[in-house]
């Protein structure tokens, strides 16, 4: 069955906070070439059935009501994996 | 600055009770041709420097022993941005 890859992230101009913690935690190590961190989402959506451009149109609008929170978050990405792939 | 992807996502075999959520919640929506959710993290890791082999390879050993949980979770994929693409 394919896969719908949907990819969020916190949005630029907010603050990652669990994304600052590893940062730091980054630094403590001495891992100073990693200068920042961000931690998002991503979500797999198994569809039964063929991957449209309606079908994308729907997952569009789902990812922005249900998936992420677009208050905070922005969807960057949607992409189609086919059967198989992972 | 070029930006390393790391994608985690919950092992196939374990259950994923936020995914399992969602999944029910577009059931509830009419929604039947999605017959799954998994919910995974996507981090983004800013470098100051070139990307090197040998970069890729200390990023896939802090992915294993740092971003992800790897009792419950696995590293799926490693990747390059390039600069400005996002």
């Amino acid at each position: 069955m394919p896969t719908i890859i949907v990819e969020v992230m916190p949005k630029a101009e907010l603050l990652d906070p669990q994304g600052k913690a590893v940062t730091g935690a980054l630094t403590r190590l001495g891992k100073s070439q990693f200068t920042g961190v961000r931690i998002g989402k991503r979500f797999e959506l198994t569809v039964d059935g063929p991957v449209d451009d309606a079908l994308l149109a729907e997952v569009k609008t789902l990812a922005d009501d249900m998936l992420a929170n677009t208050v905070i978050e922005d969807v960057i990405n949607i992409s189609v994996l086919d059967e198989g792939s992972r």
